[in-house]
């Protein structure tokens, strides 16, 4: 027990920090706070180069996903904060990572999820860590702010024609996103079984491209609710030049104010910056919007079992959100006896959703550098192979749930409906 | 206040009764009986007729339904503890229901759902209540065996050819039941992706179809697990007139019992059976059952908020069981981090299911004689009426739920592998 070496990879740095640093052995201290940094992460099996050059590969290392720390001050806040720190670092330039981005973060997730010490055991509390009470009317227009008013020139950049920032549905593996996001968009209104005539509700619009292609296919009239300032008047200018102004009516509200009676319910990508705290709420929304033969779907981001989001994730790109568990879901629906029609996983929709985003994402680069700084940039790029990494790993899911109200007996009788080519309602 | 008749529908009859027989009013008491017994069924619109000859409709009643109750002495048992009670007085014959049994439960199961009395609000506990701690190994053998072991040649009487005590699955409405029994086992065959040489666990197989069905439909390997002393040897002998011997392997034992690993765990209808204390065991059964690609099927009844089963079909039908919320079911998945791919609701299939039960065990009512007496007959017409109701009105649902392990990237990329014909792998 007297040589702190023996220590090195069961104890952590904290407690072995003084001895070494007794003993004079600089190196000795950026060899245990990289293994601080390792073990706070689950271990994995990564390549780490100090900027001296020296190699410092993890027990039983045999990846190609490296990284290089340019400086010890940086090495010390990757100890103390990894999971905030990491992201910071990187999107300031003073970590390189070697074998690509998305694989070093696969690699990293994995042994997150593999870790006992990350266990898997669901986190009653998981949506507020890292985060206060958020999401109320004020602090979600905030949240939401942060995100999407950065300009809609810059979504344009990497976005689909139509542009939706939520997962595609790829009839076929190798479909372009273009053609993903519209086959999406009609899934949906299949499994709403939407008819000529009928009335929905939109919560959460986006860009509004649903709330188009809905009206513009299938015959309905829309009424899309949203809080981000920017993508409302992006939508309402495209109904315009679409000729669309009579069926489709773009709120610039939060959910939470919706009011009237609608033959459906839609909400495509809201659910994951609502809050669990805010789930009932929603549910009562749902309530006194929905007919007694209405449909509903809801479209979001979930997770397995319930864990915190990052940090970084929460500081810098989503402040405010939290992807659900199916457990966590059942609270919107339980207290008005909502019945679950149907639930399907899109989780190896949304790799590839996120590969072309940060593919366009990289092939516009020049232009993206019009507009923002470098370090905008390198924590974009984090951001979206972070994406890429996490759907394929499996640490998030994407979930669509259609529900109706339980004494309705209109509801389909097998799945054929989903089925119809894209495009045919 | 000081007229007793004022509070004849607010106040419950035992605060009242005292007064009303001080008056020597006895009609007066029958009113009040009456009126407390639909009270306390959430006040279904219904003709009750005395035996008299006196008719007490409910206030606002213009339902046909209806029911004669023969004498004093059972109003009153059905006032005590009318959930319990009117199973086993309409049993007994001291109750009859004029317009349609089907149609009477509907009308009481609707009431049910729409009262305030029975609030929509999911009941913690609801799977303890009207019965003790159950389904320990013992306390599973002793609740299986009241339900299953009663004789084959009864459930041979009204279930398919195959025997499948569950959920079918109707590719047309006015499939036959022997079609759609197979239909269902192709459906789970095909959700379950399963390939020629592959291994199966089954938890709770009932007579064996579904294992039989794999096996020679689909090439794979089962084993299936039961402890219902009759079902075995049923499946036993059907597999060995079969020449099944080789693929299928019938196991009398509990599911907790479960050894080896294999590519597809399933469960048909053996979740009701289980209860909530025991998913977390199950889901370790599975976890440490299921390969690393394995794909994993439970077909359940559930509902849509927890609520317990009456007193009357947990006593006389179905002791130990209680069908799950979807929030509830997650227990088994989370903490192994499972992935739900896909659900599934079959409810109105079970309707049509449950349709065909009672019609063929009516049809075959001289036969069920030959072998049970009339109070037998009773309450099993007013348990497979009862289900039928309770479908049609959406107080229970069908759920079948399909999952892997979070890591697994071979899931299916969409549901074309579930709209293959039947038959067809």
């Amino acid at each position: 027990m007297n040589d702190p070496k023996a220590n090195t990879f069961a104890v952590p740095f904290h407690k072995l920090a003084g001895r070494a640093n007794n003993r004079g052995r600089v190196y000795g201290t950026d060899t245990l706070m990289v293994h601080t940094f390792l073990h706070a992460i689950g271990n994995p099996s990564l390549r780490i180069v100090l900027w001296d050059g020296k190699i410092l590969p993890a027990p039983g290392a045999n990846s190609t996903a490296g990284m290089v720390i340019h400086d010890r001050s940086t090495l010390w806040r990757l100890m103390t904060n990894p999971l905030l720190h990491f992201g910071d670092e990187y999107s300031a330039g003073r970590i390189e990572i070697e074998g690509g981005l998305v694989q070093f973060m696969e690699t990293v997730y994995r042994s997150m999820e593999k870790s006992p010490k990350f266990r898997r055991i669901s986190d009653p509390e998981a949506y507020r860590r890292h985060q206060p009470g958020l999401n109320s009317l004020t602090g979600s227009r905030r949240n939401i702010h942060h995100h999407y008013d950065i300009g809609n020139e810059f979504y344009q950049l990497w976005l689909d024609a139509e542009m939706l920032y939520t997962c595609a549905y790829f009839p076929e593996p190798d479909d372009s996103l273009d053609v993903a996001q519209i086959a999406k968009m009609d899934l949906i209104c299949r499994k709403l079984r939407l008819q000529p005539g009928q009335t929905v509700v939109e919560a959460g619009c986006g860009w509004g491209a649903l709330a188009r292609y809905m009206a513009k296919q299938y015959g309905v009239k829309v009424r899309a609710y949203n809080i981000s300032h920017e993508q409302i008047n992006y939508a309402r200018q495209r109904a315009r030049d679409e000729g669309l102004e009579g069926q489709v009516e773009y709120v610039e509200d939060d959910y939470r104010n919706i009011t009237g009676s609608y033959d459906a319910f839609v909400s495509v990508g809201m659910l994951e910056h609502v809050g669990p705290d805010h789930y009932h709420e929603l549910g009562t929304i749902i309530d006194r919007s929905l007919t007694g033969q209405g449909v509903g779907l809801i479209h979001t981001i979930g997770q397995n079992y319930a864990k915190p989001m990052s940090p970084w994730f929460l500081k810098r790109m989503f402040p405010g959100s939290y992807p659900p568990t199916l457990k966590e879901m059942m609270a919107i629906f339980e207290p008005w006896a909502f019945t679950v029609l149907d639930i399907e996983n899109l989780r190896l929709h949304y790799v590839k959703t996120c590969e072309h985003w940060l593919e366009r994402f990289e092939q516009n680069l020049n232009k993206v550098r019009e507009m923002f700084d470098e370090v905008f940039i390198r924590a974009w790029r984090l951001y979206l192979s972070g994406c890429v990494a996490n759907f394929r790993v499996g640490s998030l899911q994407l979930f669509q749930v259609v529900f109706s109200r339980p004494s309705n007996n209109q509801i389909p009788w097998n799945r054929a409906h989903l089925m119809a080519p894209v495009g045919k309602s």
